[in-house]
C-alpha cells in the first residue's frame, strides 16, 4: 500500500532526530531560552537577509496563525484573507474565537490578487457606515496556498504595496514555504517574503520536522508582547529547546530548500506521468500538491492500492483527488505510484 | 426639509410618552423585575399564543443579536446567516467578539431559503474534516430582511423544518417585526412566527417606542441563565421598567400592528407615486422601506430638498437610494414628498 | 410604605421628561450624530475644564466599563481594580467576556490605594516569570465607591502620580458620580477629575436621567475606533439624541451637582437622625448610601414599613442595610422614615 | 554545574526516543487517529481502570487548562480554584482569553478544601445578587499542587463529594500527576482520581515525556465535541502519533509510575540531607520539589555550583528556593548536590 494523502504522515528528518538523541540528556532552560533557539534564531535571520527580525517558536499552524493574527489586530479589525484560505475554513473558528473576524475575498485557485483588496478597502472606507463595520486589519495570504498555487515576486510587491498604502501588515501563512519556495518556476525567495511581508512563519511541520513553526517577525515593534501571548495561547512550549534544535538543523547546510526541492523533484515527476497517462489536472500546480481528475470507478479501483486525498467531486462520476509528495517521500514510491496509474 | 432617512429619527408613540410621565415619581425594583416588565410580558405571551414563552427586554439591536447568539452556540458552533445579514454586515463583529463565526450563505434580495441551509449542512457533515470545521450552531433570519423584503408562511415553515431537522435553533431578528406582520400582501403572523421560531425579537427601537427589543423564547429552555447573560453582556436596563411600559403600552389595544400598518400605508402611497412618476424600483419592496433607482443628477436636486438613505451605486451615473417611512410618518409628508418627485 | 432600596427606583428629573416631550416629533440623525449631543458634549466639556476631551454617551454602567476596559487594554493585560470593585463582582463576568483579567487589590471599605497599586507592580516587573503573567493594564476606581466612600483629592493625586509611573490609563468608574461630587467633605471637583484620570465617566442613571452614561476621555488620542467598539458592545443607541437631550438638561444650570447635592442633603438628614436614634452606623459614609447595623428583629420589623438594601450578615443576631436616597428623594419621606426609626 | 532549577530541563526517557527514531518513518494518519494513540488510550484506560473514559492528548499544559475550561463552562461560570493555582497566576490570562472567570478560594499551602468550596457556593446562592455574578461552573485543582503538596484520599473525597453537591464538574490539573502518585505517603491512586474526578490529565512534559498531556475524561458525555475544540484552541497536533507513542511508552511496563517513584526518591535523598545539615524546610513536601530556606549570602555562594529555582524572599536575610528533581535526575547529581550543602 502506498500513501500520498498528506505531507505530515511521517516523523522528521533522520538528522533532526539524531539531534534529539545526542542532547537529549542535557539540561536548558526552558521556553525558548536556551542556546539551540538562540542559533537557530541566527539561522533564519541571516537565511532571510534580515538581521532585526524578531523570531518565536510555535508548535502548529493553527495555534500560530491564531496568535500572530491575535497579536497584529484590534478588537474592531479583521483578517482579510481568501475565502479559502485555512483561517476561513479549516481552523475551527480559532480566528473568531479570539474575537476577530474573518473577511473573505474571493479567491482565484486559492489566491487573492492586489486590486481586490484594494477595491475592498476603497469600498469599505468610502461606505458612509463603515464605523459600523469590521475595518480591515491585516492581509492574510497563504504561499503556497491550499490549492498547491504560489504567489510570484510581482505578485506579492503588488499585494504589498496595497497593504502598505491602507496601512494593513501582512502576513503569510508558511505552513508549507518550503514547498513554495522549491516550487517549479517559482521566482519567490526568503529574502523577498521578508522584505515584502511584516510577518510571516516557516513551516516546520509538514517540511522535516517531527513539528514547529518558526514565526520571523521583519517590523520588530509589531512583536512587542508576543512571548505572553504565546503564553496566552497555550503556544509557548516548556521544552523550547526541542524547537530550536530542529530548526537549527533545517537551517544548516540548506537542508530546508534542499529536502523541499526533493519533494518537488517527486512531485513533478508524478505530474509528468499523471499527464503522459491520460489523466487530466484539475489545477496546474508547481508544488508538492498535485490535484488530480478521477473517475469514480478508477478512483475507488486505485484506492485499494494507494492512499491520497479526497479533494471535491467534480461531477457525479468523476472526483478530484490529492496526491502530495513530501520531505521525506521515496522515489520507489512514486515509481510505484506511477506504476499503478 | 423632508426627512425619510430611516425609521428611527422621532421619539416614541405620544401614549409611551403619557406613560413615562405618569409613572415617574414611582418606585419600582430594577432590572426588569417590575409589574410593567411583568404585564408586558403577558401581553407578548398572549399576542405570541405562547404562554410558555420567555420574554426578556434589551435595549438595542445589535446587543440583543449578541446576546442570542452568545446564549445559543457552543464555541465551536456558528451562526447560519444571509451574507447581507445585519450580524455579517453591520454590527462592528458583535458575534466574532463573543466568539462565534458567522456562516454566510448567498443571499436573494436579502432572503435565504430552505435549501440553502439544508445543502450546507448536508454538505458540512458529508465532509471528511468537518471536525476541523465551525458547526452550524443556528439559523438566523431577519423580517424583514435588510433589503425590505419579507418571508411568505411557506417559506418560514420550509426553514423551519430544515433546521429541526439538523437541530439548529431558529432564531428570527425582528428589529423591524412590525413592518414585516403589516407588510403589503403579508400571510406571516405572529403566532406562526413564534410557533415556527425557536427564539425572535419584537423590535420596539423602529417601531413606536424610544428604545427596547423584545426577546421571545418560545422553547423556554433554550432561555437558561439568560438573564445573567444579559448582565454580562451589558445588555440589561437598571431602570427595566422603562421597557416594561414601552412594550405594555404597545401591545394594548393593537396598538404596535395598528401603527406598523400607518408606516406601510405611507410607503405603499410613495411606492405607486413613484411607480406612477416613472422611477424605477430596485427592489419590489411590501415594507417601509422603498429602493428607488435615481440618474444621478435628479438624486443631487432631489437632497437638496428631502433626506433619504444612500444604499449603493448602480453604475457610473445612477444610484440606489432608500425611502424609509415609519410609525411616525405624516401623510403631509409623503405628499410633500410625492410633489418633489 | 417607604422605599429606600436603591438610587435607581424613578423615573428622570421632571425637565429631562420636559424636553423628550417637547423634542419627541424632531427628526434626528442617529447613534450621537445629532445636535443635542454635540451640545451635552461641550456642556460636559466645558464641566471639565478639559476642551480637547474626547465625550461618549452610553446607556449603562457595566456596558460602559467593559467597552471602556476593552478599548484600553491589550490582549493580555489586567485591570488593577479593589476586590470589591462593581468589575470585579457584580458585572457577570464582563470583564472576562472581553478576554482581560481583573487584577484585584485588598480595598479598605471600598478603596484602594496609591502604595498598594505601586508594590504590585513593583512586585509584579522584579518577578522572573512576569512574562508568564497578565500585565497591569490599566488602574480602575469607583468614585463613589461601592461602600459609599470617596476619594480625596490627594489620595486621587496620589494615586494618579503611580498610575502614570507605571504608564496605566487611569479609570474612573463615575456610576454615582454626582453623590461623590457633592458628598459631605468632598474635596474633588470635576476639574480635578478631569486632570488627573485619563477616563472616567458620569453617571446619569443614578443621578437624573432614565438612563446613560457620559464618557470622557481626556486624552483624546486614548478614544481612537471607540466608536466602533462602542456599536460592537452593543452599547451604540440608535436614537442616540435621548442621551444627547438628558445630558444637556443635566449640564444646564448647575443641574447635576444640584440635585446630587439635594440627595446628600437628604441622606445626611437620614444619618443624624440614626445616629441620634442610637443606631451603629457600620460605614462612617459621606454619600447618598448609608450602611446601618440593625438587629435582626428590628430589621424584620422595620422592613414591613420600608425597604431598603440587604447589605450583609454581620453576625447571627444583626445584619447591615443599606439606605440610598437620591436626587428624587422627597424630604417628607425622609421624615416618615426618621418617624419610623 | 549542577541543575535542579525544574522538572523539564532534558528531553525525553530513552525508550520514547528509541521508539520514535524506530518508527520514524512509518506513514500515519494525523490528528490523533493512527494506531499508538489508540494503544495509548487504551493502555491509560486500563490504569484508570475506566473503560468509558475518553482521552485525548494535548501538547503542553496551559493549553490544556484552557481547553478543558472552555469545554467545561458556559458564557457566565466561571472555574474555582485556589488562588495560587496555575491557571489564577501563571498562564498570562488564558482562561480569560477565552471569556471566563477564575474565582479564587484561598489556599493553604497550595490546597483548597471541600469546606471552603461548599461555603463560597452557599453564600452565593443566598446572595440576592447571584444573577448579577459569575456563577461557579467547575472545582480546579492541581495535584501535587504548585506548592509541592498532595490531597490525600480523604481529602479528594470530601471535594469530589462537595462539587457533586452543586454539580460542578471536578478538574484536575495533573502536570505533575505522578509525581503526585509516587510522593511519600500518598494514598490517593490513579483509580481514586479516575472516580473521583470529572476530568483530569496525566503531565507527560515533566514525567518523562518530550511533551505531551493526557487528557482522560472519566464521564464520556462532557467530552463531546472536545476535539474541535482542541482544534480552535491550537491545542491538536498534525502529527498526533508522537503523543501516541510517547504515552503509549509511558504507560508499558509502569514505568510512568517507576520513574515518578525515583524522581520521589532522589527528591527524599535531598530532602533527608538538607534536614541532617540543618537547613529549615519552607513546605514540607512529599513530592520533588523541596522548598528550603537559604540565608541570603549561602544562596549566593551555592548559585555558583548549583542552579535552583526562586521562590520568595522571606525577610531581608533570607530566601526561600526550589530544588526540583526529575524522572531523570542521577543520583550522582544529588550526592553531588549533597556535598556543597
Amino acid at each position: 500500500m502506498q500513501h500520498f494523502d498528506s505531507d505530515y504522515m511521517e516523523g522528521a528528518h533522520p538528522a533532526i532526530l539524531e539531534k534529539l538523541m545526542e542532547t537529549n540528556e542535557e539540561k536548558t532552560p526552558g521556553y525558548g531560552t536556551d542556546a539551540y533557539c538562540a542559533r537557530a534564531r541566527a539561522l533564519i535571520r541571516e537565511a532571510c537577509g534580515c538581521p532585526e527580525a524578531e523570531v518565536f517558536f510555535l508548535v502548529g499552524g493553527t495555534q500560530t496563525n491564531a496568535t500572530i493574527i491575535d497579536a497584529l489586530l484590534r478588537s474592531t479589525q479583521g483578517a482579510l484573507a481568501a475565502d479559502t484560505g485555512h483561517i476561513a475554513t479549516h481552523e475551527a473558528g480559532a480566528i473568531e474565537a479570539s474575537g476577530h473576524k474573518v473577511i473573505t475575498i474571493p479567491h482565484t485557485l486559492g489566491k487573492i490578487d492586489a486590486e481586490a483588496i484594494d477595491s475592498l478597502c476603497t469600498t469599505f472606507y468610502a461606505d458612509a457606515n463603515y464605523e459600523h463595520m469590521v475595518e480591515p486589519g491585516l492581509v492574510y495570504i497563504s504561499h503556497p496556498t491550499e490549492y498547491g498555487t504560489i504567489y510570484s515576486l510581482s505578485e506579492l510587491k503588488a499585494i504589498s504595496d496595497v497593504a502598505r498604502k491602507f496601512k494593513l501588515p501582512l502576513f503569510m501563512d508558511g505552513a508549507r514555504l518550503g514547498y513554495g519556495l522549491a516550487a517549479e518556476g517559482a521566482d519567490l525567495a526568503l529574502a523577498d517574503i521578508a522584505r515584502l511581508c511584516d510577518v510571516f512563519y516557516i513551516g516546520g511541520t509538514k517540511v522535516g520536522a517531527l513539528f514547529g513553526e518558526a514565526v520571523v517577525f521583519t517590523k520588530p515593534e509589531l512583536a512587542k508582547g508576543f512571548f505572553t501571548l504565546m503564553k496566552q495561547h497555550g503556544a509557548l512550549l516548556a521544552k523550547g529547546r526541542l524547537l530550536g534544535i530542529q530548526f537549527e538543523t533545517l537551517f544548516t547546510e540548506n537542508r530546508y530548500l534542499d529536502i523541499s526541492r526533493h519533494a518537488i523533484d517527486m512531485a513533478m515527476k508524478l505530474k509528468a506521468a499523471l499527464i503522459d497517462a491520460g489523466y487530466a489536472l484539475h489545477i496546474d500546480s508547481p508544488t508538492n500538491q498535485q490535484f488530480v481528475v478521477l473517475d469514480n470507478a478508477r478512483m475507488d479501483d486505485l484506492s485499494k492500492q494507494v492512499s491520497f486525498g479526497f479533494w471535491e467531486a467534480l461531477d457525479a462520476d468523476r472526483t478530484v483527488v490529492r496526491f502530495a509528495t513530501s520531505w521525506a517521500t521515496r522515489e520507489e514510491d512514486v515509481d510505484a505510484l506511477i506504476e499503478l496509474l
